[in-house]
C-alpha cells in the first residue's frame, strides 16, 4: 500500500477553515481530526506528504477574476505572512514534508507537483483536504488524467454543504478513482 | 513604448551573481548597473516589474536531475531564508513590483508568470537577467511561442563567456527578439 504513494492534504489553511474567516468552508472544521489520523499513517509509513496550499499576493494581482472583487472587498485571505495563510495548527508540515503553493484550484496547475512526484516515483495520491467541488477535485481530476491512481478519503475532504459533497463524490468515483472513509482507508 | 510592456529581471540572486557564490554566473555582476538603469526607466514610467527568481527546496528533492549532484555537494543555492537566494541588495523589488519563483529555466514553465501577464494586459516583454543559455533564453523562446513580442536588452543580460553570450543573442534574435544595448534601449 505505502511504496510509491504519497498524501496529498488540500487547503487546510486557517482562511479555509477556521469560523468566521471570509472564505470559511463549513465543512473544514469537522475534518480535522480525521485528517489528522490519515496524516499519521503516513508519518509512520514514512511516505512522502505533500502541504498543497493556495496563496493570493496581497494586492490581488494574481486572483481568479471570478472572486478578485471579493478578494478586495473582504481585504484579501491566503496572503502570505498572515496568520490567515498558514496550515492549521495541528495540520503543521514536518520537516521533510513538502510544501507547495498553488494559484488555482488544481494542485497541478502551473505548479511543480507533477515533476516531484515523478521524482519520488509515485504512482498513487491519497487526496484530502478542502473543498470538494474546487481544489478537490480539481486536483484529482488532473492526477487521473496524468496517469496517478487516485484515492479519494470522502470523509477527510469538505465541502459547505454534504450534498454538494456527496455530488461530488459521485462523479470523483466515475472517473475510477478509489473513495473510502478514513477508517476503512487506515484498516 | 510603455504601455503593455513589463520587464522580467530573471535570476539576479546573490547566489548568481556574487563572485564566489557556488553558482555565480562570471558575467552577472557587471550587469548590475545596465539593470538598473533599465528597471528605473521601469520605475520612472510606472509600467509592471517582474522579479523572476529561482528557489528550490532545501533537501534538493526539486533540483533538476542534472544538478542534483553538484546541489548537495555545494551545499545547496538558492534555498529560500538563505541570504543566497535574496535579489542583489540594489536591485531589490519594490512595493507594487512582483517577485516570482520559478523552479526550473523558463520563467513560463509551471508559474503564474502568463496569466498574470494577460490579466495586466501585457504584450510585450523586456528581458534582462542572468544567464543567456539558460533562464533567459528558455523564458523569451516560451515567450515568442506564447504570442509576446520579445525585447532583449543585450548587455543587461549574462553568460559565464562572452562568446556564449554572442551565440546565444544570436539564436534569440533569430526568432524575432529585438536585441538592444541599454544605451539605445533608454533612448
Amino acid at each position: 500500500m505505502w511504496s510509491h504513494t504519497a498524501l496529498l492534504i488540500i487547503d487546510m489553511q486557517n482562511d479555509f477553515v477556521l469560523p468566521g474567516a471570509p472564505v470559511c468552508v463549513d465543512g473544514a472544521l469537522e475534518t480535522v481530526p480525521r485528517i489528522t489520523k490519515v496524516l499519521n499513517r503516513f508519518r509512520q509509513a514514512k511516505a512522502p506528504v505533500f502541504h498543497v496550499v493556495r496563496e493570493y499576493r496581497e494586492d490581488g494581482s494574481d486572483v481568479e477574476a471570478n472572486r478578485q472583487d471579493f478578494f478586495r472587498k473582504t481585504g484579501g485571505f491566503v496572503v502570505p505572512g498572515t496568520t490567515g495563510c498558514e496550515i492549521v495548527a495541528v495540520l503543521k508540515p514536518l520537516p521533510g514534508e513538502y510544501r507547495l503553493v498553488k494559484n488555482r484550484y488544481s494542485g497541478f496547475m502551473n505548479t511543480e507537483l507533477d515533476f516531484m512526484l515523478r521524482r519520488l516515483g509515485i504512482t498513487r495520491l491519497v487526496v484530502c483536504g478542502t473543498q470538494y467541488p474546487n481544489c478537490v477535485r480539481a486536483t484529482l481530476f488532473d492526477a487521473v488524467a496524468l496517469g496517478y491512481e487516485g484515492v479519494l478519503v470522502t470523509d477527510a475532504a469538505s465541502a459547505q454543504t454534504p450534498e454538494i459533497a456527496q455530488a461530488n463524490i459521485l462523479d470523483i468515483q466515475n472517473i475510477g478513482v478509489t473513495c473510502v472513509e478514513t477508517d476503512v482507508f487506515l484498516r
